[in-house]
């Protein structure tokens, strides 16, 4: 039976179904999509935040909606993910916004901008501040729908062979940076380097880049880049909290009931909270084995970061200029980020900083 | 028809379920429940959530789970809704888990204590660290199953009507200030006073007390604190990132279908998710405002700020030594506190206090 063939005998099983809905979208077709990670299987925490994604949603729909998940080169590569959703060649997938910046910049947005919003600030834009729909207004563009669905929180600054104490020591360093960060990094002399995840460490082993980014303490330490780079900075500026997501072909979205696209949306929400709260309940313990192996920890200077923040302030006024879609989604930032991070500088940052000055201690 | 009957109809539709479930557990059943709200109607993000929760519960069941929302004072108030689910008065409500800490402290645990944790580290240890099985345990003693269904982000630290510079100005002092807040005050000279939302304005501006803490900017300014008290502090370190609750009578939860309970989980988490974001987006134009009739922000100095995390530290050691639910409870967040703020003080407070320092100026 095709798709279109259980949907309409689905449909005429529910004729109870009170829901102002056009036809195909009533009761509770049985439906089997096929959904692409983006990410390692050995990361369970955003692999896994797709794998709990899909058993959730299978329980709301009593197994209506059943998500199947393949890992990266099992049908697409992890960054073909958005592609094959595009153009139906897969219903869903759980990926990062920002792979699809070669189409165009403004899918940046969607997972975070480097230093612009950490965790809950996105969240706030998205929910709150009008960023989910306009967000899903640029994504129609290209036949998809998208919902945050995981976050890493704020990363680390990525992985030195040497120390990098000024300006000067970032000309020339080769590094393993992709999306914005890599961008902006160009503009101070970086030489960036798009590396697939498997292949990063060889590359650093072998002393073919000088440097690498990947995420923080618990992911980065299964990919054992302690073991060839030993100098691991904060803050990871060019993701302070960055977001993944679950798109679905658009078409494929619009034509699901209004309670399968709610299981969609909520099981989003659980999955986004329990991937997160694993990375906080996680990365302290792995940042101190890494410690205990002779990592040594530093933190970017005021003139890197100064020099960084300036440099992202420049492109974004760039790309406001000549990308229109961009233009409107940083805007709609602007809008509304001074007031949020004027408060939570008075209200969060006092609290944080003085609990976390006795916490030692305790 | 009461409830068993509908149940039981239900089951018989449903027959072609597949879920091992007790046979009361199975199908799609058609229930009404009502839930009280601790939290006043004018409030729309802490009364508001209760009202999206059952909206989505509704839309997630196809209207199997019709939520009722009461606001306080319509079948109970607020501060017996915990009462009124423990003995199946009404099914369930949405309110904090504090608010039992008058039959065992511990029910503070639940909803957040003083200095422990920020809202995204509360949600690491509730979802990751073992918590939400741990409360659910406690809860179970008093026929409750709980869910974190809100949050406030870190709550400012009061109203003041005279400058609070010392510990000598504590002394004698009369503010409104419920839960563990006012037990650690009362440990410093503080005169906690226990009044209900509704009566605290006149209550400051008669001069009956000296100060109040409520919440943050947005909710503190629909109360209208500020035409009485100018000194307004933080951080609220009591509160640091309080958790709402949403709790079911616990033998209403256990014959509920399991996709009811994924319905209920799930849209909790979203609830959580937009209370918070609605906070976070809205806090800091209120507090603009509010700057603007004259308000006066202050920081607690770190002299208070010391002597109460001393007595804090003190109170939670005495009450471990005495209630051994608590000592439980607490021995499972020290078991994940340390190394979780040990990651955040070096992933997220420096990308938090950079980008809080250059934000001002963009």
């Amino acid at each position: 039976m095709k798709r279109r063939e259980i949907l309409t005998a689905a449909a005429g099983v529910a004729a109870a179904s009170v829901m102002a809905r056009p036809a195909i979208a009533q009761g509770r077709p049985k439906l089997k999509w096929r959904m692409v990670s983006s990410f390692p299987k050995s990361l369970d925490t955003s692999f896994g935040a797709g794998v709990f994604l899909a058993k959730r949603v299978s329980e709301l729909t009593e197994g209506g909606l059943e998500l199947q998940v393949f890992a990266p080169g099992e049908i697409v590569g992890g960054l073909e993910a958005l592609d094959a959703v595009s153009n139906d060649t897969v219903e869903c997938c759980h990926s990062v916004s920002f792979y699809g910046l070669g189409k165009d910049i403004s899918f940046a947005v969607g997972s975070g901008l480097p230093f612009i919003f950490n965790a809950r600030q996105l969240q706030a834009w998205t929910f709150e501040g009008g960023g989910l729909n306009l967000m899903n207004e640029f994504y129609s563009g290209f036949n998809l729908w998208g919902h945050p669905c995981g976050n890493t929180g704020a990363q680390m600054g990525g992985w030195f062979r040497k120390e990098i104490a000024t300006l000067d020591d970032l000309k020339g360093l080769k590094m393993r940076i992709g999306a914005m960060g890599g961008q902006i990094l160009l503009r101070l002399g970086v030489v960036p380097q798009q590396i697939a995840g498997g292949d990063i460490y060889a590359a650093l082993e072998r002393g073919t880049i000088d440097a690498v980014e990947w995420s923080g303490a618990y992911d980065d330490e299964k990919l054992g880049f302690a073991r060839v780079a030993k100098y691991y900075y904060s803050p990871g500026w060019w993701e302070g909290g960055p977001m993944l997501h679950f798109f679905v072909n658009l078409k494929r979205w619009n034509d699901l009931p209004a309670s399968y696209q709610a299981a969609l949306t909520s099981a989003c929400h659980e999955a986004n909270n329990r991937m997160l709260a694993q990375l906080d309940a996680r990365n302290g313990a792995a940042l101190k084995r890494l410690v205990g192996t002779g990592v040594q920890l530093r933190l970017f200077s005021k003139e890197i970061l100064d020099a960084c923040y300036n440099e992202t302030m420049k492109l974004y006024d760039e790309l406001s200029a000549k990308n229109p879609k961009f233009a409107k989604l940083y805007a709609s930032i602007n809008a509304i980020r001074g007031d949020m991070l004027l408060y939570q500088r008075i209200a969060e940052l006092p609290y944080d900083s003085f609990v976390y000055s006795r916490s030692s201690g305790r």
